[in-house]
């Protein structure tokens, strides 16, 4: 028997889409509805086989559902939570692969009080520069991670429930504290992604934008890739998480100063040093990363 | 006959190391004689069959020599040319491989001076996080760019030389002015690979640095390639460079205000408008590099 009969997912881009195709690949899902802002994402998504049925609205999508993914930009949890709420029957799980916590959780203690056993808030550390159902994949997960973050209030059934179904995607499941996940994945994810589109706004701003990329190269190409992420998901990132992201910012502005100050003075000796410890840890986590 | 009779590499690593595979595979450089500063270096370079000989010294590697090319770390060229002068014949054409331009040439002009007519600036674009003669490769300029600032007191036959050995080593020949090549390459080149150097030393240096990285992924990962570089060339690059990279520096800082701004305020139609533009100039200049 499937893991889950009737999956909803809401928001069938990359993320929703890729864990829809998953489960069905491995049989765990039987039927799969699609909920969304935009008909003809959602058209699209049925087209290319993602989503059975598209759910006329909140009442039709969770009549017997088994298993709702909230996979929509970040922004629209309070409003689609509000919307989801009259019609939630007991035992419906409700998870989401928000990129953020905190804010998700706020909204889910606001909207679904009364539901709270069974919404297991997670987060899929799976991105991609493409956004959309066309560039969901089935093998989006393997071998990817998925943090969860338990509620206090979570049935232990609910969070068993959200892990499997994770791991049938192919993704590892990890556990964390709502609040660290938050400040962790401001420092190693959310600031990056700030910075790449920094660099490449300020660039394409210039009056010599155009001699400027055409000599920019690989280094140039791997540093800005992030810089092509949806523009809405990561404005909806940003202010969600916006506390742990200033802070990550202005820790980072210390870095630059610092930096700045050994140029500015031509400290080679301890400009070298910095480089030398920059890249032995990052060589030291390529190669942890890489055995993963 | 071969381009170049006698090939002298000053710093046989990455870049002297792929120029030299590359000219001995299309038979266009008949003997290839090695000097550094690391007798080990160059003893590996040797038995990679990357070169033939190694020089007891300047006099030995000059004698007879047709064309030299400074591969070793930008900081050491005025040693180095200091060093060569007194043994280089006329007519022997030297070039380099340096990422800046404009220190390599006030190099030229202090020691070289009565040799101007034949020393070709160059730099080829193709950069790896590796190093060394191990990670040489005589593909490594294929369907790459090397820009070429010559002076104006060359010859033009020793530009045509320069040129010609560049594209025999598979690479596409550019011209720049020095100084527009030093502001440029501060843009696309030298400030990304500080910044990414900035943020893994800011990281590696928290209490909770294996935490975060546990949690890294595809987007750190891409970000953070650069910071792999090599230390000491990179310490160089930035010091010879320092004007061109603290304006560009400080330039970024700006945009970094802006942004931090935009996020306190919790400006959010602003900010994404800032990821939409630097998406669109990521995704254009994407498809540009990858039609090249």
């Amino acid at each position: 028997m499937a893991l889950i009969g009737k999956l909803v997912i809401c928001g069938v881009g990359l993320i929703g889409g890729s864990f829809a195709l998953a489960l069905r690949e491995k049989g765990e899902a039987a039927r799969v509805i699609g909920v969304g802002r935009s008909r003809l994402s959602l058209e699209r998504a049925r087209a290319l086989g993602i989503i059975d049925e598209i759910a006329a609205d909140w009442a039709a999508a969770l009549d017997g559902a088994d298993f709702v993914l909230l996979a929509m930009p970040v922004g629209q949890t309070d409003a689609v939570m509000q919307a989801m709420a009259p019609h939630l029957r007991t035992g419906t799980i409700v998870s989401d692969a928000g990129s953020t916590k905190g804010d998700v959780i706020a909204a889910a203690y606001r909207r679904l009080h009364a539901h709270l056993p069974c919404v297991v808030p997670a987060h899929p550390i799976a991105g991609a520069e493409k956004s959309g159902a066309e560039a969901a994949s089935a093998a989006l997960f393997h071998g990817k991670r998925t943090v969860l973050t338990p509620l206090p209030e979570n049935a232990p059934e609910a969070i068993e429930k959200v892990r499997a179904a994770w791991r049938a995607a192919g993704a590892a499941v990890v556990d964390m504290a709502p609040h660290d996940h938050d400040r962790v994945f401001a420092a190693v994810s959310h600031l990056p992604h700030l910075l790449a589109f920094g660099l490449v706004h300020d660039l394409a701003g210039r009056a010599n934008a155009e001699l400027l990329f055409s000599h920019a190269a690989s280094g140039f190409r791997d540093f800005t890739r992030i810089a092509g992420s949806h523009p809405e998901m990561w404005r909806d990132i940003c202010l969600a998480n916006r506390q742990a992201l200033l802070g990550e910012l202005d820790q980072y502005l210390g870095e630059l100063a610092l930096i700045r100050s050994l140029l500015l003075s031509g400290n080679g000796e301890r400009l070298e040093r910095l480089f030398e410890e920059a890249r032995r840890a990052r060589i030291a986590w390529g190669e942890a990363d890489a055995a993963k």
